[in-house]
């Protein structure tokens, strides 16, 4: 079992990754304070591991909630009935919140965590390679507005993150897919020597090599925490994690949330990206293809929607959190592996990367 | 003009107190940082003080929210409007809430600001009493459950607040009344000397005297600040500030949010937690009746709802925030001025309190 630490002073909380981790009590129970737990889950985790995680939890009083799956559920109104079963079973400011699922579960349970009472503790257990690599770390919570995505919410940390490479052996081609675009991001971002790596192994990781998805997971936490730890509100640093982001969240937007999946509009976003940063002459066109590359070959899809059209883009972008004074942040590369905030794109070079379609990076 | 510093490291704020603030653009200016305000009031106060506090931003784009008035707006539905509002006008990360009106316009604006885009600056400008002694001061927002008090919310502090004394000549007797329970409450908790000035000048508090109001919300807001900042999270001391709390969020809960004022729940339980004090052997009977006399000259009510009985009281009690193990934890008092929290209270003497109806202290 790997062990991280995200450093956040009295916010510090550990990351597990390891196979077959979510049964274990004497991992899980440490992180218990009180006598009550509130496990909230979904339609499509439940049936695989709910039993299981419950079986970690002898001597507790554990209640469980059964979400319905997907994007679309990450509402205020689905928040409000984690609401009603915590306060309708009387659990106190003690209890603990854990999220075993997706990255839609853990943003619903953890801002629910941070919400009820003020602030309960929470506890991470993602199920899919996207929340494991990205959503379980950094304390971001939210939910979503039907003109915005993630547009309420709060940054929480969890008490700590059990990522168990195990339960993505259930994890369905396309959610695999769509949680590499994240794994990805981190090579483009920050670390090239990952991204040849990346290069090397995608086909092992494709193909389900539990020891090469372990060791993808691990780099992949421990860029996050370090980015987290430099920059815990999103001053800065942070920024560069929503590499293909600006994109990715039109996409979402415009198709409906949960048509494209997350990772997918953020894989698209992120050719985009590398083609702007082309066009803006920072990387070569070779490079831009080769990021182009890579993503295709983990099966993501590297074509934006073909009825998505440059207005329709600016309109979406322009209500982005990333916009500031009016103007859109994007987050570009100056090279592979080493990305920047840029938020005085020329309009001109914008509106033909927005327009190139499938000839996106040519 | 007076200023006090609430000390909480790098979410330290302000809080001034004088007459006629409201309209001073030179006071407001310094602590907004973007482009953006939405200024969220309630259908009462807004005709008297929304155009007077617009004046006071020339250069910024203001956008205001009215509310319906009252505590039973205080839910999830009504945040959601104010979620609409931020949202549909496309304000940034760089936004700031100002929220003009009681303590519900301050519990949902600050909540709203706290979570939007997982928090934006907010500005207190509270209008009434109670919000300018007690709910502007510590961070604490939240909003109603059906099934309990602010049982949704956050900790959450603003950028400043500015209690305008003036605007209390408007304000009904009856909210005057209701604010006047908490500013009692401070006496009777931590500061005896504070409780026999209120003893001596109670009647020209009641009769609107501007400067003796003035002084008594900045005694009150020090020591607030001072017990706040010993204590953000409520952990220990801040549980203080919950005398009379417990039974008043029963009383509360029971007659329906709105029907007793909260501070007039708060009243009564005041005179219940010094009852209860009394009968298991603290103050003594005089020092019980001499609290009841200085609430009951404020013209509050110091009687609890002649139709709930000792089990509606418990029942609903043991839902509140306060119960840790099952164990329903009452701030009581040593001595008048010297409050302590008490989580193992005789059953039969808490029923004798219960019970006591017209006959408490007696």
């Amino acid at each position: 079992m790997l062990d991280i630490k995200v450093d956040l002073g009295d916010r510090s909380y550990p990351i597990f990754i390891g196979s077959d981790l979510l049964g274990q009590k004497d991992l899980l129970k440490p992180f218990i304070g009180g006598q009550q737990v509130l496990v909230v889950s979904n339609e499509v985790v439940a049936p695989l591991y709910l039993d299981n995680l419950c079986a970690a939890l002898p001597d507790i009083d554990v209640d469980t909630l059964v979400l319905p799956d997907g994007e679309q559920t990450k509402s205020l109104e689905t928040l409000n009935l984690i609401f009603d079963k915590l306060i309708g079973n009387r659990h106190e400011r003690s209890t603990t919140v854990i999220a075993l699922g997706g990255g839609v579960t853990g943003d619903m349970a953890g801002f629910a965590a941070a919400c009820y009472q003020r602030g309960v503790n929470y506890i991470q257990v993602p199920t899919t390679l996207l929340a494991q690599v990205d959503s379980s770390v950094g304390g971001k919570t939210a939910v979503n507005h039907p003109l915005g995505k993630n547009m309420i919410g709060a940054f929480y940390q969890p008490q700590c993150v059990i990522a168990d490479i195990a339960a993505l052996k259930t994890l369905p081609g396309r959610e695999l897919q769509a949680g590499m675009a994240e794994v990805i991001k981190y090579g483009l971002l920050g670390n090239f020597t990952f991204f040849e790596w990346l290069e090397t192994h995608i086909d092992s990781l494709m193909a389900g090599d539990s020891d090469k998805l372990a060791e993808a997971v691990k780099i992949c936490c421990e860029e996050k925490a370090r980015i987290v730890a430099a920059d815990e509100r999103e001053g800065g640093q942070r920024a560069l994690l929503n590499l293909g982001h600006t994109f990715g969240h039109a996409i979402e937007a415009a198709m409906g949330y949960g048509v494209w999946l997350h990772g997918e509009a953020v894989a698209t976003g992120m050719v985009m990206a590398a083609d702007l940063s082309w066009r803006i002459g920072h990387i070569s066109q070779a490079d831009a293809q080769r990021a182009k590359h890579l993503i295709e070959r983990a099966g993501l899809p590297v074509v934006p929607p073909a009825d998505m059209d440059a207005e329709q883009f600016l309109s979406l972008m322009s209500v982005d959190k990333k916009v500031q004074a009016g103007h859109i942040r994007f987050v570009l590369m100056r090279e592979l592996g080493d990305a920047y905030v840029d938020a005085k794109v020329d309009e001109v070079l914008l509106r033909e990367t927005l327009a190139a379609g499938e000839r996106l990076c040519q």
